[in-house]
């Protein structure tokens, strides 16, 4: 698991005062870039090495709203990881009270476009972050 | 059914090239906001009427990108709806082609933030537009 | 001059109920884009034969605030047209109120990013458009 | 003067692969918001107070762009402080080049929407903050 902050921003909130509801997908973004960054796999290098994560599938459960000036926790774990896929879930929490749950599904693609196998390297440094659990 | 075509501007893009993936949230609103609207009931209506429908879960599947003026359409299906909550189903299509597809179920509420009935006249007007196997 | 008309949607508002203030320079951007697509130059086009507007300055004066479901008109004009630089002028407006005045100011570069002379059949699609007091 | 880090995130570029131009004024916007909120007045604080600085005019000259992934500093300078009205200057830098600057000016209104005078205890406070010949 890994965890980052946000502080909710003027331009994340809308006319209701609250985040504004396709943002969280904007944080889960933010959560699992972290995730890879802190494994060695920047965003920048991945591209490079032709290895791209597209999102297929995204879904979200809103619990509470997050408001302006909120300082947010986005917890980012791999709940689920095969040859070709990887799956997050997210918790993203108002100190311990959780505001929104949802995972994303990736296949990762070459430049190409075409499915391709995840590495080893890649995926020996994502299981010890496998909670399957978690959804 | 209802339908609204949205061109894509450059903001809605990310570095990709392609509409980024947060944004078809904000096209799914367009729709629903759109097919209530047509059934008289505009946002702005609501709110005073202190209906809301806030969106407890969304989900998108994502099928194929759209990119930078890209014309694409946003059908806009009721897939359920029950006596407290909708659940709006969402094809965009560029031409006939399938980009993306989703779901979104919203609680209806009054301006206390308390789910109630959703009224009976309302429930009328949107009947004609479910068709509960599109999901 | 050019004039869109533009819905203010959900994504657009803020938690003061009105339009993000960088919005506005999104819908310059859209009113200036559909200025050029009428003229026969699209954005696709213009990329295509390697010709490209960054902006170099931008300003924006906010006079009064756009709400959720306003229906706003941007009307653009050229105020400026030199061998390699346009400036367009802008007023975004509800009904005949003016909202938000502004201007951008855009040098032609090429493929290499090197300022270019905006071509002359371009110019001359332009100069109908050149309205010089209105800034 | 003031200084934040902000990391680029994926939401801000465009399909030219650079920030989204708009953004900037997103930036800035941060950029105040800390500032102010360094100096004990908090978003929240002065909305309470009834203490508004809506926007009257922005501007924003672009140097060279940002990148994905980039972490940017935006310092943030006091330009003129009037009885009713702030300036803000700021200055978007990646390690020491200059990328962005610009300006933005703000009257003070209560919360009637009415002009006001800046209290002297926070006109005290950003006295030490003036620095009038950066624009």
């Amino acid at each position: 698991m890994d965890s980052i902050n946000i502080r909710i921003s003027y331009r994340d909130t809308d006319k209701m005062g609250v985040v504004y509801h396709a943002n969280y997908l904007v944080f889960f973004e933010m959560g699992r870039t972290e995730l890879l960054r802190k494994l060695g796999y920047s965003y920048d290098k991945m591209e490079k090495e032709g290895m791209f994560f597209p999102v297929v599938t995204a879904q979200c459960n809103f619990h509470s709203p997050a408001k302006y000036d909120d300082v947010i926790t986005v917890e980012t774990r791999i709940i689920e990881l095969k040859n070709v896929t990887i799956t997050f879930g997210y918790q993203i929490k108002l100190n311990d009270k959780l505001l929104v749950s949802g995972f994303t599904k990736h296949p990762m693609v070459n430049k190409n476009f075409k499915p391709a196998r995840i590495p080893q390297n890649l995926k020996e440094l994502l299981l010890p972050h496998l909670e399957p659990n978690e959804k």
